[in-house]
């Protein structure tokens, strides 16, 4: 067995059985052992930053890691966005990156570069193979490591791969999240109420959590917030209804204003996104004593169940009701389009929102939709929608995937269409095309900068020439239509969601 | 005057007066500071490796460094795959990446990330400045360090941006490069003769280097090559006709067969592109001498043409005659193709080729086209042809671009069409479109894996659904069209090099 076909056959046995694939020449051995080993599913993306962003939708979906395929250091840095944001969603990740052969190595060979670095800057584990004998263990330990919710680099060197005696190496059960000390959760007890926040992420606002966490609100008056941009979050009719913490520091002060005690519980504490001028990043008001639960390494829906029975047992956690808003009609702006995203939202869809400024009124108008899950920006580098919800469509292809995506942040990322339409993925997008970085335009302003010189705003600004995602995305496979009114998007957004495949609806927004 | 507007001032005084920005919230202040600094282009890109490849290909027309700017280390991550092909053609090139500010940096915020570990993998030099007192002084440095040759990468926290009492620094002279010791020409002069091979890179690449090489050959019976991807080569009519050293290690190795000694002139001893099982990466036969006329830090030209006065007074260089293949009919196929570009390429054209398999016959086929520029792929990480054109293009407005590209390469970096529309640059691109990693599906030869696989085959294929670059370019503000025969690339070709501003053409090849 060469040292491909063990690499593969280990990430197999270790239940790593897709692999998101961009591959060059030193990668070619992995990919001819795609026919020896049947049971890896290959996914073919035509960039990098695809590649590693559905990895991470699909870790964040089926709870277990995808392998990507890179090629040399120029391929990892193509990638290296989007595993910025699978390491803040804390998802696992076997990141496989071919090099050059290690005798190949110190001639300097025009792509040489120090891929080791690259990893370094990016992943919780790497480790360079260096003997086709051993390659299949480093592939375990590799898995093993991504169990741990980060992204484990393996770089493989191409004679590594092509190299005869390897042998496949056993990966070990997942070991299971560690639950806190019983002490820690009998502080946390004793500092419930009225002027305690219990801040929720990770684990902690998937259903289980969030009910926990309600129960524990429900017996003690204490209040719920989310993290701002959670890696995956249940939200719907029947789920707990929790606000998550929003991104605009004063508007996050405001809703921490006045509280004494923190609970951390799978969430880090909050800090504002970007400093600005004069302000003090710390979101958390002095005074405020600041509690760990579960560390995001933790246990945390075990932490709250165990906080529940201690603290507020037979408590009754509220939940949202059932109530979706009328389909709106007339202008397609903000507010309608998130009416008809509620109305029609199908149960058990995966939500990924890459919105940005256009997802405004999202959260109000889907509480009530059927049982969903969320997945947003965790690391902030946009163009993780579109690959997201390309990977989150391989884990769960019996649920229907919305990706509702800035039109700005697109771009970044426009070839995962491409790979959506080869796999025959159930995915609606939904561009909100206001034809502008909007965001950049507020945060202009939110550092103090002088705005609204004209050369300034030509940088934040992708009209002359608009895109036309339509083109885009036909051009790529993706059947697509445009929306100018509220009905328009209502029929189209109606008939993607009935329809098996990738749809693509451009909802032209006010600019 | 804040730290902003001192970077850019202290930029525009260097020379350095075009920059390609994707900028993020941590460089508003930049932005804003455009509108105070009038003489400093932006140039706004979608994605960030359009804006490094565009510095790149500026840099190699304008013969000075452009500036970028990046957002953070995710887009510097971007961004990373053309720095590279960029340190490999030995551009100038400022890479000034915003930072979270300085005070908000320990605070772990989503987006923070190592940016300096990711800038030292790509860069000859690095800094990250600290004070806005000191900024402008940062940024003279840089303009210094990108005259030598590489990538100078300023990481530019918020604060620094933000800050006043910010001054603009002088920038020193460009020093020449230094020449070569007399005894080293002396030395080589004693060399040449029939089993000696030139081997010219870097500047001696140039008309002025080519010149002085082929008369040191005329007079000595020395042969010349180049190599195989060089970042601006001269060619035409009227310019000596150097063959470049190819790209298959076999074909190299012939080529180099009996040479006893190689003399590198502004390149480096040529290796294998990649290491293949059982074979050695080097290419030079055992048993010849390598000697360095020029190091690429040297003055090649200088150094060529003290070696011409020297061993070849007088001779006269052979030169290409103008000659142009008829206009094809029939089938669209390589040949067909490259004898469009031949019979139509304009004088003083710059062509951008990232054809990779399909630019077999170019070569042959302009190399009595009236004068122009050929840039290559130096550092192998595809994704730089459209990017490159783009940046190209700005450098010399005056001038024709031609940017023949692969169809895989081309998505890597497609967005860089917008920004060609939204600028008008004057670039024809011609998408060599076989529908395949043609590429890759050599190299699984080459590497002597198992080819012919159904899966390994599904990895290599770009159907299924095929892109429609007509409908991606014209989705982007880029007029297109789509060639099935030569005669219609021939109509279209003629009519794109005939109209202002960006076009595209789908050049259909057998799948």
């Amino acid at each position: 067995m060469n040292g491909a076909q063990a690499v593969i056959r280990t990430l197999v046995g270790g239940g790593v059985d897709v692999c998101f694939a961009n591959p060059g020449t030193s990668e070619m051995h992995f990919v001819a052992a795609l026919d020896d080993v049947r049971s890896m599913r290959a996914v073919l993306t035509l960039f990098e930053g695809v590649a590693t962003g559905a990895a991470d939708g699909y870790a964040r979906m089926a709870g277990r890691p995808a392998a990507t395929l890179l090629h040399l250091g120029p391929g990892l840095g193509n990638g290296i966005a989007n595993l910025h944001n699978a390491r803040r969603a804390r998802s696992p990740l076997v990141n496989v990156v071919g090099d050059h052969a290690l005798t190949h190595k110190r001639l300097d060979a025009p792509l040489e570069s120090d891929v080791d670095a690259l990893a370094g800057a990016v992943s919780g584990w790497v480790r360079r193979s260096l003997t086709t004998g051993e390659v299949g263990a480093d592939v375990a330990d590799a898995i093993a490591a991504a169990a741990r919710g980060q992204v484990a680099t393996l770089v493989l060197p191409a004679d590594v791969s092509w190299g005869d005696g390897a042998s496949v190496a056993a990966v070990p059960a997942r070991r299971p999240a560690p639950h806190p000390a019983p002490e820690v959760v009998d502080d946390v007890a004793r500092v419930l109420g009225s002027s305690t926040v219990l801040f929720l992420g990770g684990g902690a606002v998937g259903e289980a959590g969030l009910r926990a966490a309600a129960q524990v609100a429900a017996g003690t008056g204490s209040r719920l917030l989310a993290e701002t941009f959670p890696a995956r979050m249940a939200r719907g009719a029947g789920v707990p209804d929790v606000l998550k913490l929003p991104y605009p520091p004063d508007a996050a002060r405001e809703q921490l204003a006045g509280v004494q005690h923190l609970v951390l519980v799978g969430a880090v504490e909050p800090v504002a996104f970007f400093g600005y001028p004069g302000t003090d990043g710390r979101l958390v008001p002095s005074g405020c004593t600041v509690h760990v639960l579960a560390t995001p390494a933790e246990d945390a829906v075990a932490a709250l169940q165990q906080l529940a029975e201690l603290a507020a047992p037979g408590a009754t956690p509220a939940v949202a009701d059932a109530r979706r808003p009328g389909l709106p009609t007339g202008a397609l702006e903000l507010r309608t389009l998130a009416e008809v995203v509620g109305a029609l939202l199908p149960e058990h869809a995966i939500v990924v929102d890459e919105a940005l400024t256009s997802g405004r009124f999202l959260p109000g108008a889907t509480v009530g939709a059927p049982p969903h899950d969320w997945l947003t920006l965790t690391g902030g580098a946009i163009g993780q929608g579109l690959p997201a919800a390309t990977g989150a469509a391989v884990a769960c292809p019996d649920r229907p995937v919305v990706s509702l995506q800035a039109d700005g942040s697109a771009m970044y990322t426009v070839q995962a269409l491409w790979t959506q339409a080869r796999e025959g993925l159930d995915v609606t997008t939904v561009v909100c095309d206001n034809g502008a970085y909007a965001i950049l335009a507020a945060e202009l302003e939110n550092v103090g900068a002088t705005s609204g010189g004209e050369r300034a705003g030509q940088l934040l600004d992708l009209g002359g020439p608009s895109l036309d995602f339509v083109a885009l995305a036909t051009g790529m496979g993706v059947p697509a239509t445009r929306a100018t009114t509220a009905e328009e998007l209502a029929t189209q957004f109606r008939t993607a969601l009935a329809e098996p495949g990738p749809h693509l609806i451009d909802a032209v927004l006010p600019r």
